[in-house]
């Protein structure tokens, strides 16, 4: 199988997908990995032993995280996550992976990559991490900011056949971001969706409330991008706000000093918990091939383990499986 | 000024609601309160040495928290929560206070009490917690699950003038919860909510993503019933994972044990902090007078936060405020 990495996406381009491609390359001698990007910065990271399945091709322009996404995907033609997605969608790979900006990935998505037939609405979808270290697949989390109640029917598919295909997940507990348990809250959209998520051949587990998510109710969630980005940055930003509440308590006195001290190695496992850049790559659901964003700050093992879910994903079928669902559906 | 309680609604009722009014009543003199429920329970809780400034009136009925709200309101015409609204649409009170079934309060408030002219949702708006202890008053927060740009800026309208009437804050800083922060982020109701809140005659702070509601960005903050709620409840959910978590790491060895038995008094403040049932009623505004919708578990001292807060409002006029600054808009 061959993957394609947009080398000069992310925060730590191209040192991180680099060395991260050198990585996967290593351990995975079935996979041959192409790496987009500028050439005279690549080469000498790849250095003199460069693992045998990696190529590198050039392309002269990079779309930074501050480029209008749109504009970006239009005019640099040469930006190498435009030549990379150009790749996945004339079958020169299966499956692609960047660290850029997530805009621009899901405009290069819908515009040169394509959408699978019968999909309105690709998904952006990352695992929400949770208590009991199951985590959560959510989607759509921010690629479509209004959603039909099809659209939700159509991720609640999308993200359980993931959750099957790259977790190994037998029957992923598929679950309805809304206000209240019962059938019948929420608001116009969630209301419609519930009845049209019951009749899907998944194993749908009802409305999960906001305040469980953390606890992990369910292995896939369902919600519109809005709701979901509020869902997921509040949940950040009040983790954020308690940690560091925590260290001005604990360091306000020289008795709490010491024992927050003693307590460090527990806050920092904590921490590294809650953190959501620690668990993966996002799949972009509902394209024609598989589209993987890892996070901004990716740095090397972030890579291999997106090339490690994109593996699964590929040889797992997954965007094939998806299609068939979908198109029994659309008739 | 006379303010209503319902005697019969929360948790701990009637003895938190009788004794709320009873610190109210010796604290204020010139409020007169009236206590709404079952004689029969009351009057012993009052005992001999009641305030001058209570009165009880009888109300044979109770709606409990699981009773269907519009049902409950519908049928049981003598539940103290239905009688004390009656009593404030008839202009027998200023304010009405209850910690009762919040549904059921909301329904009150539309079907008993009354919306104000001119405005079509009235919006229910409790403050959150913000590390900078400045406190957030955020609505709706779950009257309405589908909102138009239109209700958005009376929203952003009522708030601003709660938090100057009730709170003295001079020039209220609104925000619009959503997903970015620049001009044009967002779904198809925040993008047509962005103009409208900049015509208004408020301080107007522009988008703010729900990652700053915890460091307290704005004085009002203004989103939809269900996002709201998506928010408030991930932030009340993430908070309680990460105690329940900490509990559990802590405890995972002696050391971590003694240490955290030293850092005890940090915890417990940080978690009164974060608890947003410390931080007073929650103003449902936009009805002909003012409802205070006290929380479900409020003691004495809630009850009597509760009528400090209707107090204010009464004394500074919010209800004639609003009224005024709507019709001046609604031609």
């Amino acid at each position: 199988m061959k993957i394609v990495i947009d080398a000069m996406g992310g925060d730590h381009a191209p040192e991180a997908t680099v060395q991260g491609a050198v990585l996967a390359a290593k351990e995975w001698n079935d996979t041959e990995i192409v790496l987009v990007g500028d050439e005279a910065k690549i080469n000498p990271l790849l250095g003199a032993d460069r693992p045998s399945g990696i190529t590198v091709i050039h392309a002269s322009e990079v779309i930074g995280s501050d480029d209008e996404p749109v504009k970006a995907v239009r005019r640099k033609k040469d930006a190498s996550m435009v030549v990379a997605g150009r790749m996945l969608r004339e079958g020169q790979a299966d499956a692609m992976i960047s660290a850029g900006n997530t805009g621009a990935l899901m405009t290069t998505g819908l515009l040169v990559v394509g959408r699978m037939e019968g999909i309105e609405r690709p998904a952006l979808a990352p695992m929400i991490p949770t208590i009991d270290d199951r985590g959560m697949l959510a989607l759509d989390l921010g690629a479509n900011m209004d959603a039909k109640p099809e659209h939700l029917a159509q991720y609640a598919l999308m993200g359980s056949l993931y959750r099957q295909k790259v977790h190994g997940i037998d029957q992923p507990r598929v679950g309805l971001l809304n206000v209240g348990t019962e059938e019948g809250k929420g608001n116009e959209l969630t209301k419609h969706t519930f009845p049209l998520l019951k009749e899907l051949p998944i194993h749908f587990v009802g409305n999960v409330e906001s305040r469980e998510v953390l606890m992990g109710g369910c292995d896939v969630l369902v919600c519109d991008g809005f709701a979901g980005n509020i869902m997921l940055k509040t949940l950040e930003g009040t983790a954020a706000g308690i940690f560091s509440l925590l260290k001005e308590q604990f360091s306000s006195s020289l008795k709490s000093k010491l024992a927050a001290a003693m307590l460090m190695p527990e806050l920092r496992a904590l921490k590294g918990k809650l953190d959501y850049k620690e668990h993966g790559g996002a799949p972009l659901l509902g394209l024609s091939r598989l589209v993987v964003k890892s996070h901004g700050s990716a740095d090397a093992n972030a890579i291999k383990n997106a090339v490690r879910q994109a593996r699964l994903a590929i040889s797992n079928q997954l965007v094939e499986s998806i299609s068939k669902e979908i198109s029994g559906r659309v008739e």
